[in-house]
């Protein structure tokens, strides 16, 4: 029984990743592409990487146009979500790209957000311990943020472990897609290429509660995130640094083990033999998260490091991930784990 | 009185950077340019942007071809400089750009560079405290590492007031040049263009302990530093997130206060005004730090983020300021200020 | 019938995109994997991006550890595929995806390559006319290199409808992928980022006569090439301009008819709607070659833009393409359309 | 005597690198900098790798604000200079880096640019013959276009020497700043970066009618030019591929004189060694042009490939070397032929 499937914003970055990806899975049937100032469009103008969809002309972002779908992917600018999935019915999947029903707690919501808290959506990170059955048979599911993604996996061993004090410090270097694709001066190639920069630092940046939402609930107490993002001269990829203190007798030996059964029946995580490190490169265009974590014993400190492609595992695979388990499908339907390189 | 300099491993790229600004210098009339392997080939292959050394031919680096001049610069790799050392004149101003003579601690070097300590020259980093005045007519300098200066610059203000605890945090992103030109396959175009990776994670990166020494001695106790390099996809460049848990009571005016008076006096430190982010192409081929800072409340930590050029500010550029400090000429003399961007 | 495939030269660039693509091909199961000095090593050391084989230990190259196998992939340095190719049955399928049968004339070779002419196998350019019809039920498949497939499939529509004179001039532009995974100072990420050369200009690159032999098979009479490649800062990707003078007459509107025809039944060519113009993107990871033309008319010049991705239909991915033909599979089989982009 | 000069439209590309050269120069003075939708804010903002200048404030593009100063450099968008030109004094002399004043054929104006013809300037390209005479004391200069820089010099010298028929081919690929700083979508780093890219194909690009003109003037024949641009994943650089049919009986050794006798004297033109070629690299914020000339034998063509820096040579370095012609300075004054590498 193949599923169709909608796209909402379906010209930008995610929107086209999502698509990607639905050419290649066995069980989704591609329905309505839509857009916002785009529409009218065809396809071929905005992802001339998806020759199959070229002639598909964009509808409007409107409920009317996301009717009629068993699952409906949404890569709008946050605040849009909740508007359309009020007048779709319940038992359609809705698998949220945005921001808008990630966290749970609304004081968290109006200081980084602002504005009103829409609510709260499974979460669509099935690594979490448990997560598998809240997604399962879900009909809406909040994608997680792409460097929640990145910096929740590499640590999420070690506080599951309780190897881990509470103070987090996550610096991650981004590809520019994650900034989307609306043409602004400091994402122009002249700006990026040949140059990394900072921005969001000093605690700002909005996927930091998040990140304390997550590895919180893993460690059964509160754990604090101070996140630095940066940007890289690469179009795709994430490469998060996160560290955390070690706790008093905690062995290289005992970290490693932890996150060797964390990875174990994981199918989309990898932990790298001993003496090799992340790099992007390993895993773009896959749903993949490269990982590697060492004991700095000089100054007792966990160090983990994890590759993803922003928009594969961040973003659109891990939409299709959830949305697979939601429909009782194998989970790893569709997702490739195999990258592109060099 | 124009010194005559040389300049050793001259067909690398520190030996590149260190011609490329001996030749704005007014006061330096380049003599011996020297190399290991490439004896006996033209500047002009190696450095084919050095149109007016093109013709140059390079001699083997001995003791005999680097006599006779008022300056030498050593841009070698680890371990060679104090055999030459030993067989030049204590009267001629000797700068080097390699580790050897960095490190106070024989047990730093032995636990992180191995084999005997060569020794402890003045360290090449002149907005230090006080260390204009050990500069002042000295005639071996050690010039820091890339990475070191970067972490250094950017949490002295920090430690310099007292705001900072001392358990520090930096990773850093850095161009592929500062790994040198010797061809490896992990350093390829092919293999670091559109890919960020992670290396000498762990604590394990020589220039860790580099870092402690500099901060130590500005803190006035033991500062601890984590350490984590990052190769980003550019050839040059480095940005650093440099993090300390900010001490009890500090506020964000007094920090801003600690280093807009840090960079007052220096000619080349630059805070950015508040809301501006350093990115590496504001420094590409000067001498200059950009940096900004901020106080993460929610976590109570300092943010300080550091872009430098690493074969300018971070090696060639440094070494040649700490040479005009020790040389009695103004200290900004033949330096770049001014980036080539975009 | 699931066909039991070996790969030659598997720690290389070729050898990586060809167990890349095997490893989605539904009907080949990928055997021995085999190398010259990487022999004893992990598939994982040297391709990370293919976790499914990480733990592949590398054969050395030799008759031995190839044969046993239905088709054979040969990804070596050239001048190795014969000797190989003599020790394995006739009945086994041989695509060498170096240059070593590639070429017809004995002078060309000589003159290009040096050494003894090994002889000629069918060509793997199944879009070439009649070309099929050779490669079905082959057993020895010469896979042509990167910029021949660029060149050909560009001026090819415009030869084979007898609008242009046969004086072509081709200059490309090719990621460092093509110049092969062993370091050359020249091939550095610090070399290459930010930096476009050029190399083998003025008629000498080997591919020149690869170009001749195609396009004067196309148009029926000997056509010379000018062909200067250049080196762009990427890691994948051919962007070829190939021009040749319009015959007396033709029209704007003839020359885009005679593309239209000849990419209708094309599974791999795809002509862009008139005024968009291929960009490597496009093609990325994708076998799919990206046309547009247009005719100077001021010049009376066609003017053929086309990207493809130099490991993809450039090399691995127009291998298997000729092999599924020469053993009766469907043309597209395993092969993906879809690049990944941004 | 130093010279007030003033900048119109600081905030862009071109603007920036005018006040970087500016800075470096020892007889300008930087006076009014101004600009169009960013008038009021600081130069900091648009330019932080200026920081001499960081604290200017952009006045609004206006006669008036640029009345009082001996030199005004326009680097503003087609069809604003004549405008300013009128209102300033005939004595003031006006550089203008814009495409107005180019061409001196109308008709090529009104088919390449559309509207009315400004008129014609004195073209700043010093290095054609007799140019040198024509800007001494002129108070009015047309800048050349990049890519028409790029290709007059790399066949300059073999159209001088009667040694080119008059049938020319230019493919040349260039770092997206060329494109400006206006942000568009296909302009954006996740776009250009890994991927090489066509435009203006066919005849179209505005820089073909120029190169015409020059190359013209040089052969003292109509010579037509087949231009193709692309863009490739870089800031900065143009790497021109220029070819055209020997005459009958030129040899390679008669082609290399007169490319050796053709840059002899000049400051900024580079030929060089045979077997090197050029890279972009080379000339990074110089305002040389770095070429390599061969002979085809084989298909009886010449092949010129040059590399310049778009901004310096190809913009702001060409604008200032023929100011400082028309000013009667020494014409080489505060012009960079040190390149910034790696």
């Amino acid at each position: 029984m193949t599923r169709r499937v909608a796209v909402a914003g379906a010209s930008g970055y995610a929107g086209g990743e999502l698509l990607r990806l639905l050419l290649g899975h066995p069980e989704f049937e591609i329905g309505a592409v839509t857009a916002g100032a785009n529409a009218g469009s065809t396809l071929g103008e905005h992802q001339p990487h998806l020759p199959a969809l070229a002639d598909r002309v964009l509808a409007e972002t409107t409920p009317e146009s996301l009717a009629g779908h068993d699952v409906v992917f949404l890569a709008l600018p946050h605040g849009q979500s909740a508007a359309i999935a009020r007048e779709l019915p319940e038992d359609v999947l809705i698998v949220d790209c945005g921001a808008d029903f990630r966290l749970a707690d609304p004081q968290a919501w109006a200081e980084f957000y602002g504005g009103e808290h829409a609510g709260t959506w499974p979460y669509g990170l099935p690594e979490l311990p448990g997560q598998r059955e809240v997604l399962r048979g879900a009909r809406r599911i909040a994608v997680p943020g792409c460097y929640p993604t990145a910096a929740t996996l590499a640590l999420m061993p070690a506080f599951a472990a309780g190897l881990a004090e509470p103070e987090v410090v996550v610096v991650a270097a981004s590809g520019t897609s994650g900034a989307g694709k609306s043409p602004k001066p400091h994402l122009l190639g002249s700006e990026v290429m040949g140059s990394a920069s900072a921005y969001g630092v000093g605690g700002v940046h909005r996927h930091t509660p998040e990140m304390e939402q997550n590895l919180s609930a893993v460690a059964g107490t509160r754990v604090s995130v101070s996140f630095t993002p940066v940007l890289a001269p690469m179009s795709r990829g994430i490469l998060a640094t996160c560290t955390a203190p070690a706790r008093p007798g905690v062995t290289a030996a005992a970290l490693r083990e932890a996150y060797q059964a964390a990875v174990k029946d994981e199918p989309f995580l990898r932990l790298l033999p001993e003496g090799s490190w992340p790099a992007t490169a390993m895993t773009l265009g896959a749903n993949t998260a490269v990982m590697q974590v060492a004991l700095d014993e000089r100054v007792n400190r966990i160090v983990a490091v994890i590759a993803i492609d922003n928009l594969t595992k961040g973003t659109a695979g891990g939409a299709i991930q959830s949305a697979n388990l939601a429909l009782g499908l194998p989970e790893e339907l569709g997702l490739p784990t195999t990258g592109v390189a060099p």
